[in-house]
């Protein structure tokens, strides 16, 4: 069997799974849950023993450090994994909540009821534990999934993969409900984005190359972020004290991530009071500033900002930094850089804080709390598949109810159509 | 100015107007609406003129009767796109509605509110009275919307256009709101789906072949479907006389849309009673049938079946017939002939109604009733710009609220992330 041949029949049974899946109860997909969570425990040597032949060959092919560490699974990463298990299965099911329901004047009595999506594509890097993060967020959302994990997790991800149908079975689910693909070729994102007779959503996660590559080709619908170029707007009516901690939480509380604040814009008229202990306070912690020249005049050791900072998401304990002579240009600024992803008001006027919320066109857009809430957990829906910046079907953080859609149901005593 | 130029042109401008359209209150949309409608009243001489010359190319180029009818705008098809213009101005405003609002642990106050997609790519075929529907319904919502028509009604397209920005630059609406591309070029689609930078959404309607051609190619979303190979299930428990009515009715009320009934399946147990006089009626309306062993068997006149018919959508008066064992073939049959568009069950049992909307995938799913009331008027949305049979965004038909998205807005008090 070639390699396309085996993923069409991985996308085939994955459809076939999806239409058992429509059907089943929650009490059911809660037992999958926990049984996954118990494979897991009583499974921790067989975990670790295929995580070390992927260790062995990272280390052989000169990963850094980072990458290697990202990889690891140990006792203390599969005990997290398999809380992870628990948590989703504590989560209420999104399937069956009926969103509206009304009646027509000709007695026709129509609603809208949560549906699962079907087939979901998950394309990803490194961590084998989002293996079992997202297979999790599917099942419990009643969808199948592919996953298609990075090529150096390969062995991680089939033992955990093997795991979690074993669970499935057991739980009398159908075990292709969650299937990882066997195959490291690099082909295996081009033959899964192309069939869309089969899936119904794909989500990669990764690097902004992968995610434009599959955005590019995909006959799918794609669900993604590129990047988050996320802007905190200190006001002229700011509450410095505020300002200062939630800019440094936003930029230094892990900078990693892609709610992590990468340009801060200061009002001119706090520029003087506010930027250079600012300044200080995140060359302290260890934060490169790349500033404007209003900017440099204010402090030292400021590196000139060049037109290509403004754009991009450095992912690193570096700073842009302008001085904007009101909120205009910082609403021109955003509307022009950023990302449609995060952004933040601190002020304590209540016209530019409403002007602010409703003019950002961004997918979470706070005043006076800090970047890193754009977070599925931390915005309360109890869990996190991604991040979407395209406006269609989920705008921001996508959580079990954003793995679900809705369709129409209509009861009816024999109406006809004039 | 290059074709490519000139369409990268018109997506910058629509972008820069969505931006102003994003702040935009109900008053000025249906300001602009209604002056809309002004317009069009008191410029049918020019609107008929420039309709006149498509219809002089379309006879020469020996277009269909049916085409030329559907291209045609006189004084009764003006006056009742200027009537479409007021009933859009009379539906809410989607834009502003929080769907949600909910606060954290931290105190922190989250909400989710619902703002415009942003800029739409709307590709259709024929009708011109379909430029001052899509482009009323994008307004409303608060959306720009870039319109590509048919090459045989560019100029009726054109002259629309052109009274439509007129009337928003005089409610003092950005006039790029509303763009027709003046170009029939056939590389115009091509281009315009390129353009994910600037769009949003891309909203194909007409054949299937456009619109494989579009979901192919296009890096932006899509929201479309195929086709409707609509199903109506008569159960073994039907009440007969709705059985009758209501096949009629999805068959024969209108036969050339979407939303109309192809095949009709019937359970064993009633075929005798049921199929001889509903075959005869439909016989009597001019209805082909085209039908299993079975039926064959149950009436004169009709022609076999072949494997084809079964997901054909024959957009005519024609039907496929099967006799089929119980509800699970009826069930089956759907899920591997269906398009996801909609079925209906007739059916007086309580069980095999709740089953049948559980388990049938399809974005409209009812029970005794016709498969024409899939339709945003008919179930409540108000007005629709088209289906979707697509997962993603919105399944079934979209109104107002499915050309917008939700944004999460943030109320804090100095939160951080810890």
């Amino acid at each position: 069997m070639s390699l396309s041949e085996m993923i069409e029949q991985m996308a085939k049974d994955a459809k076939a799974a999806a239409r058992r899946l429509r059907s089943i109860d929650r009490y059911q997909k809660d037992a999958a849950l926990d049984l996954m969570a118990k494979k897991l425990l009583s499974s921790k040597p067989d975990i670790i023993k295929e995580n070390q032949k992927d260790l062995v060959i990272a280390r052989a092919a000169g990963l850094s450090n980072a990458l290697i560490d990202r990889l690891t699974l140990d006792e203390k990463t599969i005990i997290s994994m398999a809380e992870g298990l628990k948590e989703v299965a504590a989560l209420p099911d999104p399937v069956g909540e009926v969103t509206g329901m009304w009646k027509r004047p000709n007695g026709l009595q129509v609603g809208r009821v949560r549906i699962p999506l079907g087939v979901i594509g998950f394309i990803y890097e490194s961590r084998p534990n989002v293996t079992v993060d997202a297979a999790s967020l599917c099942l419990k959302s009643g969808n199948a999934v592919i996953l298609k994990g990075g090529s150096e997790a390969i062995n991680s991800n089939l033992v955990l993969a093997a795991l979690l149908a074993e669970a499935l079975q057991e739980a009398g689910l159908p075990p292709k409900a969650v299937q990882v693909i066997p195959s490291t070729d690099r082909d295996t994102v081009n033959i899964l984005i192309g069939l869309d007779e089969y899936l119904d959503v794909i989500i990669p996660r990764g690097g902004e190359g992968l995610i434009r590559f599959v955005t590019e080709r995909s006959k799918i619908p794609v669900l993604k972020h590129y990047k988050g170029v996320c802007h905190v707007y200190v006001d002229k009516f700011a509450d410095l004290e505020i300002a200062r901690q939630v800019c440094f939480n936003a930029k230094v509380q892990r900078p990693g991530v892609c709610n992590a604040m990468e340009t801060m814009l200061v009002h001119q008229a706090v520029a003087d009071s506010f930027l250079p202990e600012m300044i200080k306070a995140f060359q302290d912690a260890g934060v490169e500033i790349r500033g404007c020249p209003k900017t440099m005049a204010l402090a030292s050791g400021i590196i000139p900002a060049l037109e290509a900072d403004w754009p991009e998401e450095f992912l690193d304990l570096i700073l842009a930094v302008k001085v904007v002579s009101d909120i205009n240009e910082a609403l021109d600024h955003i509307e022009r850089y950023g990302s449609n992803h995060t952004e933040a008001i601190i002020t304590r006027d209540y016209d530019r804080a409403q002007r602010f919320l409703a003019e950002v066109d961004s997918s979470v857009v706070l005043v006076n709390a800090s970047t890193r809430f754009n977070d599925g957990n931390q915005l309360g829906l109890g869990a996190e598949i991604g991040i979407n910046t395209s406006k269609l079907h989920a705008f921001g953080p996508m959580g079990l109810n954003e793995l679900t859609t809705t369709k129409f149901i209509v009861h009816g005593q024999g109406q006809l159509r004039s």
